[in-house]
Formats: structure tokens, C-alpha cells, sequence
């Protein structure tokens, strides 16, 4: 291959196996179990805790239904040195008021950053204990803190929520990345638009109905059939559609003639 | 105040007040409790509950912690109309595949579409069951789907981690709001979009009279209903253009019954 092949000339393909999430002294198994679902169904598998309370549990297991794999290979150990040791970006969740300023991302902003960093270094982002968050000398330890904007009366974000938004803001950075031509509709859309000339056709049959039904009187048409246009036009239709609304137009004739 | 006062020419600003989160057939009531909670955190107050199987509940008021008044004042419906009724979008949560395509977004676009959408009209966005989500027939009744992305192969996001993807990327366009001020429209859209009700009349009133006229047979309606309501549903009529509409409906009754 030619050191000039435009494959080579692509970024990296970015990867969500790099990234690690940590959760810090969690008290309530329920949320370990709530964040592995979170991650899988992002697409993460890499957890680790640091010092659980209660691990594992039933209560981890049934909130994680079925990302059982994720708790089963997630790794305990004792101290945060253990579970970020190999990483090469560590960022830790933090509200935003603390004592030393400290670059401070949004959940976008971090999904930026962990796109950007090189393929095969760990990441590792951190989540602290449900009542106090991550100390101070932990976040110390990252490169970046991460705050999520939340209601400035009501920040108390659950720690499993708090999970699930960083790995969600890491998928949508991913699948932007692969394909910025993704289609605007729920599965593939394989009619083709419907074009001018048929566009027009339904529109002048379209006036010619209402005229006939005295819907419109051509003497002082207004902007009725403006504002007929202007709604279908919006919506861009398929030649499907605009058949249909011919067949319609054609059945009202036709009943509208009968003896 | 001057007509060229400068205030009046500013977008009106974003606000979260108009959003209405609407769960349908909620079997687990601390889903419902995280979802207050979620949407405290963010900024919103307005919960509508379809049918939950319970409520008021303790595991309710457990997980939402800090977020009773939430559940306090949470509307309880029997029927999705009601709790629709009065809104100018719908949009219904969605796993991708569905057998008639719809318009899809992501949660960062819905969040585009209702910070564009006009001051004081109302925005349902529709969370289904746990086991099975929304029926087809709900999801008909929504402008847009949306679909949070997910790993292919465990796609199994709990209900209240969509509510919180959600609400976070409601929060996110407000935070982001000041920065992107420009308008969807060629100039100021003055009238108020047709609400829920008005829309599911006018379907109503289309079908009878597609009957009536022998276009539609009701013993074998097929997808025809449900093309016209994508059809005109992603235009999202205003008030004026829904009762254009229902008064051409009114005229070809009138004409096709005229001896």
C-alpha cells in the first residue's frame, strides 16, 4: 500500500473500549448495577470500583438486568492509584464549586476530548460517593473535571444518571463520527421525493376540486391554496403520498358527480 | 414600548417550562420517582402520568428523593389524549425499527426542534412501557420519534435513563441557547401550532369522509391513515392550516351528500 493511500490519511477510528468508568466508595449496589445497564447500552464494558460498600449484590444484579456480563468482569480494588494506574487521561465528575479551579469540561466538551486521544490509551472517568461526590485529592488526580449543567436549586443528579449521560454524550460523539450521513428517518426511506411536475399536477387538481365543491371561489381566491402548498410543500412528500392525495382528489370527483 | 423597540425583534427565549414528560403505562413506580428526579436536576416540572400501574408509591417518592413536588404535582391520565391534548409537538421515544418509517431524530436534534418551537405552546415527549415501549398506534400520534443511540446488541435502556438523556439534552440547548439564535423560518411564524386535539379531530373527521366516499374501506383500511397523519403531522400545521383543512372536509360532505 502506497504511503500515500487516503485510507492511512483517515483519523483513527474512535473506540469506546479505551474508556473506563471508575465509581468511587458506592453505597447503594443498586446504582453500580443501574450504571454497568447505562454502559452497556452505550456500548461500554470496562468498570471498575473502587472500595463498593456492598459488591456484589442482588440488588446490583437486578437493576442491571441484562449487563450481568459488565458486573461480572468488572474489577474491585481498594484504592483509586489501583483502578487508574494504566490510564493515560483520567476525568473526574464534579460539581462546580471547588476550592483550586480546575479545567472544567461539559459532558460534549469531554466526548471531544476522549475522541481525540490517541487509540490504545486508557480512559478512565470517575464518579464519587452518592452523598459527597469525589474528594478533593481524588479530583486532583485528573486531568480534566467534568461537570454536568443541572438546575442551580436542584443539582443532586443520581450517580447511575450521572454515568449514564457521560456514556451517552461518548456514543452520540461516536456515531457523529462514523456517519455524518446518517438518514433523517426512522428506517431507510426508499420512495422518491415527489418531483415538481407532480407536485404541480396535485395542486392544480387540487384547485380544480375545491373550486368545484365551492370551497374556493376563483373570483377572490385569497391565499387559500398558497397556504395548501406552503403545509404540503413543508413536508417534503414522496411520490407514494402525492399519489395518494391524487386518488383522493379523483374519488371526491367522482362522488361529487353522481346522480 | 416603540414598534422598533430591539427587545421585540430578539427569539423569544428557550424555555423548559413548556415541556411535558408523558409515561405511558408505567409498570415500575421507581422508574417514575428517577424520572421526577431526572427532570428536577434538569429544569422540568411538568410530569404526566398515563396509567401507571402504581402511583402514588413509596418506591416512587424513594427514588425521587428531592423531587416530590414533582410527583406532587404529576398529572394522572387514563387516556394518551388527555395527556396530549393541548400540546403543538409530539414527539414519541422509539427504537429504530418500525414497519412505517417516520421522521427520526436523535436527542440533540429533538432538543433543536423544541428550542425552535414557539413560546407557550406545549411539547409532550412520550416515554413508553418497560417491557415494550409505545404501541404503533401511540407513536402515530407523535410529529417526530426519537431515538436515543444504542449499542446494537443491548439496546435495553431503562425508561428513566431515556427521561434523563432527554432532559439532558433539553438543558444542554438552553445552556448552548444563547449562541445559536437563528430561526427555522423564512420570517416570524405567527400563528400557534394545532394542538393535539385539534390534529386527532381533523384525522378523524378525514377518515369518515375518506369512507364516505369509497376511498378508504374500512374492513381493509391498510397504511392509508397512517400515511396521510406522517404526511401531515411532519408539516406541523398551524391552527389556520388544521381548519383549512377540516373546512374542505366539511364541504365535500356538503357536496357529495347535495341531491
Amino acid at each position: 500500500m502506497s504511503e500515500h493511500d487516503p485510507v492511512q490519511n483517515q483519523p483513527p477510528v474512535f473506540t469506546l473500549n479505551d474508556v473506563r468508568i471508575v465509581m468511587v466508595d458506592t453505597s447503594h449496589p443498586g446504582n453500580i448495577g443501574a450504571a454497568a445497564r447505562a454502559m452497556k447500552t452505550m456500548g461500554l464494558a470496562d468498570l471498575c470500583l473502587v472500595s463498593p460498600k456492598k459488591f456484589p449484590d442482588r440488588e446490583a444484579s437486578d437493576r442491571a438486568t441484562g449487563a450481568q456480563d459488565v458486573l461480572d468482569q468488572a474489577r474491585v480494588v481498594d484504592n483509586l492509584d489501583d483502578a487508574i494506574a494504566d490510564c493515560g487521561l483520567v476525568v473526574g465528575a464534579s460539581a462546580r464549586s471547588r476550592t483550586l479551579p480546575w479545567p472544567m469540561l461539559n459532558p460534549r466538551e469531554l466526548a471531544d476530548r476522549v475522541a481525540d486521544h490517541p487509540t490504545g490509551s486508557k480512559v478512565a472517568i470517575l464518579f464519587g460517593r452518592e452523598s459527597s461526590g469525589l474528594t478533593n485529592d481524588e479530583l486532583a488526580r485528573c486531568h480534566y473535571h467534568v461537570h454536568i449543567p443541572s438546575n442551580p436549586e436542584f443539582s443532586s443528579l443520581n450517580v447511575a444518571s450521572a454515568v449514564q449521560v457521560i456514556v451517552y454524550e461518548l456514543r452520540m460523539r461516536e456515531v457523529l463520527a462514523e456517519a455524518q450521513t446518517e438518514r433523517a428517518w426512522g428506517v431507510e426511506w426508499d420512495k422518491p421525493p415527489a418531483n415538481s411536475q407532480q407536485l404541480e399536477g396535485l395542486f392544480n387538481h387540487w384547485q380544480q376540486t375545491l373550486v368545484e365543491i365551492d370551497f374556493l371561489d376563483p373570483t377572490n381566491p385569497r391565499t387559500l391554496m398558497s397556504k395548501l402548498r406552503r403545509l404540503i410543500l413543508r413536508a417534503q412528500p414522496d411520490e407514494i403520498e402525492a399519489n395518494i392525495l391524487r386518488g383522493m382528489l379523483t374519488q371526491i370527483d367522482k362522488s361529487i358527480r353522481k346522480p
